[in-house]
């Protein structure tokens, strides 16, 4: 998989895309990512990349020129299965669609800043608007680091067997049960007896119960949407 | 405002940290922001943090006692209005709860990683939960710096006039209107020509029509929402 990423900050990528998870699979060659600074495509001499928005109002928007030329470029060298402009209006992102990602091989993710982009680029280049939720970012970056973290550690081999995703959250639309770890007792609270009881049917049967209420009681709206993928 | 930020992973932070927005509110210092490395409150010789869960199973869980520690600690040296947890199981965040929080004085924020926190942690010293989607990360960090990105922004002089967060998406439950600036022409893509015309209430006018549209074609729930909330 190769992700190239292009944004205004590339900077704020150091810490995320340099430890854990994501550091392994860069070094173990599961995916590539490629940082882009759009203001070195800018052909202003002042390496301009924004403008005041056409009809007035606050602040800056991003030019089509730079971001259009990085986006040719990419196009020129090889084909890409996505154009992701990260946006509060995209999509919302959810497990299913993080594990559709996950099966591409090359994608362009856009971070927007400021005001946004010049909507000639949105219409004309971007193949699928993504936002991780109802609230607004300083910029793309995040949002696209989000994205690339929680696609990457799909890909086989990246995460170990005993991290497996499949007993992550959402993959089965239920909330993950409660664990513990040792101490057994600590300030005099203890960890629930069946869980130390050795009969791992009962331990079983106890992680799905609590997996069920919780998901109950916490997002019921996983349950209906569960039905409605079956039925 | 100060927030403290319990992690494994402290340069995960680096970039977005040092970068854009956040740099410049804590050098302004409208906010304070302190990592604290957990590792460092082990008792293990081998500075341990982690442990088999009980009950067996895939993943390692974080250990109760170095995370009760930090926030012993924390909690010893002055008050906090919430504690928080990132978590796929928490409250899902949105541009609401995000207002709350930056008018909160002092938070602490927990990263988990792994399969998670011991449940103990989360039934005696947690306040808040909070999920920024329905998506799996490889840890709370990315989370963590998605919340303190979004509340920052709010906190008044972070953010210039300019760039004014009142005409955000989600803040009056619609989505923002398309935004273009110069060239008025590229590759044959014109703006559209209302935004050239002068006339400033039909541009108005143009502009909560088009972020009608948008929202009602893009997300509908939002209006229901907006109205829920009058009514």
């Amino acid at each position: 998989m190769r992700i190239d990423i292009l944004t205004l900050f590339p900077d704020m990528f150091q810490g995320p895309f340099s430890e854990s998870i994501i550091k392994r699979a860069v070094e173990q060659g599961s995916v590539e990512i490629v940082l882009h600074d759009i203001r070195d495509y800018s052909r202003d001499k002042h390496k301009q990349v924004d403008d005041y928005p056409f009809g007035g109002g606050a602040g800056m928007v991003m030019q089509i020129e730079p971001i259009a030329a990085v986006i040719e470029q990419l196009k020129s060298e090889r084909s890409y299965d996505e154009i992701m402009y990260m946006s509060p209006d995209g999509q919302r992102l959810n497990q299913g669609i993080v594990n559709q990602l996950s099966l591409k091989d090359n994608m362009i993710i856009l971070c927007g800043h400021y005001k946004g982009v010049d909507q000639r680029i949105r219409d004309h280049y971007i193949t699928r608007e993504i936002s991780i939720g109802d609230y607004v970012l300083t910029g793309g970056e995040l949002a696209a680091a989000v994205v690339v973290d929680s696609l990457v550690r799909l890909i086989p081999g990246v995460i170990s067997d005993e991290t497996s995703a499949l007993s992550d959250s959402f993959q089965d639309n239920l909330l993950a049960p409660p664990v513990y770890t040792r101490p057994a007792e600590f300030n005099g609270w203890r960890v629930p007896d069946i869980l130390l009881s050795g009969h791992q049917a009962k331990i079983d049967q106890w992680r799905e119960d609590q997996a069920l209420a919780r998901t109950k009681k916490l997002r019921p709206d996983l349950l209906d949407e569960g039905e409605g993928e079956k039925g």
